[in-house]
């Protein structure tokens, strides 16, 4: 290519226009810097085997590797029933790129790393932040990490070796139930009813088995959607102390819950809990920003193992997420989600309701509804014809550690008045022939 | 506290200003939220039992733990000849917050996760810019991860069991020593001589052990910050080939140089080798974005273990280096840290030979000088008060998986013009009557 100045003196335009629309197509790949020696044509590339990415498996998922793979991935489905997350058209309000930048302005340059354990004032606005739950956390017992499984691969790793065993609420969060299988424990799952855990099962399985940890959601217990009793969480820690186990308490969705509902954190003081949550879900999923408390005595080597894992937070994601709680805005995005959900959860149950679905006692608040299909549908049959459809539909025993619920689904409700979906739910559980004379 | 529409009305104020101020209020701690309440003031924060944040330990870093811990803390030391990171004000040009705006910008809102692999758009950008080095990196073959400390730790709990053995260089990083010690695996130093590994040593331990990987870097080697030649490069692959055993190239340097040196990846096509990078040490500290290149046949198992790790990449972080990279603005960024290590090294070198420290063939390349104090210097004594002037050094051993090296420190050029640095390290080579003179 003929040199910057030659060019820019040959077209009678600025050497800075040349050089920048170098860069674009040095960028690009089209154009090769050879440093000291100028701009070549490049090479065409070398053929490769294969071109372009990985697609996302396009089967069913069938696992929480592939449902995650299949969640995260927003070319493989158009509705996604099936999905823990929130449209996207919920969420457009609450980081814009404009807000991004405001928020990041005060931060002036990105210079420095996060420190290993997280910024303080992340963890001083998170501190406050749980304070309005009853929940005491000091900044020294709190770790950032990158999103709420992050926090619960390191407990796992640091509670966790291989032959333990781990009690687990059934049906409950697939990709919990994975991390604890792939640290070599196993699964003792403890039935989740409407007011918390089996605490009759869980005490046997803790008298017999003497597991370490007890993975539980208190609030909008993912997928039932139910909250755990004051009593249940008061007689649960009881058994956490007689059976020496120590409790995550995953708290991702409770931030949409008005009204305050006592979490195990705020009656234990962090003796026998770790709570973990994150501002992925309600905040924006292009964020990776979570955190765990701790037990005092587990922090420093909870941070060490991070360490090992990451090296450290990210600074900008941690002083963005530290800016939107500081100026309030989380809150405001919150009151709009809740307003949202509740306007639009009772359409959705009536309307699965009409189609077929079958609901015992369904919870009143949250993202999700779990309810049951007819005996006579073949549920892989109509997984995979929402499949065909672009729908991601989830069904139960995808939760269940004993495969169980098979006729179960998850209903993400913000989803749920889709009428494509709607169609095909009403046809496989009523039959063709109701849909038409409707 | 009174309502917002009273207060607005005692006050005559709007009630946005009321509302603004009470979710300040709110989300200081000051004031509790009480939905369909109201506001109350918030009841005096419980007694906590540590009040402030866990500090870095103020005691000298002694393991790779540690080490870190000081590095990525600002607070925990105001000059680092001994960080692997830039100075702040050498990098407030690549990432001020208005740029992050604007690279955001085109984002529209950020509403989406990042797939499970990483962005499309980020691995294609990614493939362009390996291009420029030959290096071949399908974007199917490529996966994002938090920094390049986590690709290794992927790659680790991937390729190794306990048991397993792991060659590594005689210096080399001391976090990934610490990351295949996490892991069970056992280590067999090379030594690392001008050109790159003791190839010799590495063919009987090789024979004998059976290893399963070999960590290396290419190009500016952290800390003697030598180059392998490509003779050396050939025979290491022709290595692994006749051993069967894996190498993971760390390249996270490597675009500091600004001739093009052969990679590996560039030679083998990713048949053997994994090639790792990052973004977090050249363009902002403040951002955990790194990439491994993986043979075809590993990216699957990759992609899962990231996926129960931490479930995904930050999409908002992705975008932001995506359009670093599509702008054209890295390319510039690295040439202005280039312009300014060749004019402060050469200073630097004579800087410390004038005071005492030794060199054998300093590397002329990069941001790191290897040298060691002579021999009558008590090096533990020399870190402490080091240390105590709030300098940050490291000490060779930190280096050696043999605790070798124990005169040599691995100096960071753009610190070591630093006065007091400089005069304690005088005072110490070459003693304080010496100085006195001068």
């Amino acid at each position: 290519m003929p040199s910057v100045r030659k060019l820019a003196t040959m077209l009678g335009i600025s050497v800075f226009t040349v050089a920048t629309s170098y860069e674009r197509l040095t960028s690009r790949g089209i154009v090769v810097s050879r440093p000291g020696a100028g701009y070549y044509v490049a090479r065409p590339v070398q053929p490769q085997p294969r071109e372009d990415a990985l697609p996302t498996p396009r089967t069913l998922p069938n696992n929480a590797v592939s449902f995650v793979r299949s969640v995260v991935d927003p070319s493989s489905h158009a509705i996604a029933p099936g999905s823990g997350f929130f449209p996207r058209n919920w969420m457009k309000d609450a980081l814009p790129a404009p807000v991004v930048g405001r928020l990041l302005r005060g931060e002036g340059s990105f210079v420095s790393p996060a420190p290993a354990q997280g910024s303080l004032e992340f963890r001083r606005q998170l501190s406050i932040k749980l304070s309005s739950l009853d929940i005491n956390a000091p900044p020294s017992q709190i770790i950032s990490t990158f999103g709420a499984t992050h926090a619960v691969h390191l407990i796992c790793r640091q509670m966790l070796k291989p032959g333990d065993s781990v009690l687990i609420e059934d049906p409950s969060y697939m990709v919990q139930q994975a991390q604890v299988l792939a640290v070599g424990a196993s699964l003792l799952p403890v039935p989740r009813l409407h007011d918390g855990p089996d605490l009759d099962v869980l005490e046997k399985l803790a008298k017999k088995h003497r597991p370490r940890l007890f993975f539980t959601q208190t609030v909008l217990h993912n997928p039932t959607g139910g909250t755990t009793s004051p009593a249940t969480s008061f007689r649960l820690l009881s058994l956490a102390e007689k059976y020496d186990f120590f409790i995550v308490e995953d708290d991702v969705y409770g931030d949409l819950v008005g009204t305050s509902s006592i979490r195990l954190a705020a009656l234990d003081n962090f003796r026998r809990v770790f709570y973990v949550s994150s501002f992925t879900k309600l905040l924006s999923p292009a964020l990776r920003v979570g955190y765990v408390v701790s037990p005092a005595e587990h922090v420093d080597v909870l941070v060490e193992r991070k360490i090992l894992d990451v090296l450290s937070g990210s600074a900008l994601q941690e002083s963005l997420v530290t800016n939107v709680l500081k100026m309030g805005g989380y809150r405001g995005h919150l009151d709009g989600l809740r307003r949202r959900l509740q306007k639009v959860r009772p359409d959705a149950l009536a309307a699965l309701i009409d189609v077929g679905i079958e609901f015992s006692a369904p919870s009143m608040d949250g993202l999700f509804l779990w309810g049951a299909v007819p005996p006579h549908v073949v549920v892989d049959q109509l997984l995979a014809d929402m499949f065909a459809q672009g729908i991601l539909l989830t069904k139960g025993p995808m939760f269940s550690p004993t495969g169980g619920f098979s006729r179960h689904f998850r209903f993400n409700v913000a989803f749920c008045l889709d009428p494509k979906f709607l169609k095909l739910l009403r046809v496989a559980c009523l039959g063709r022939g109701v849909h038409l004379h409707r």
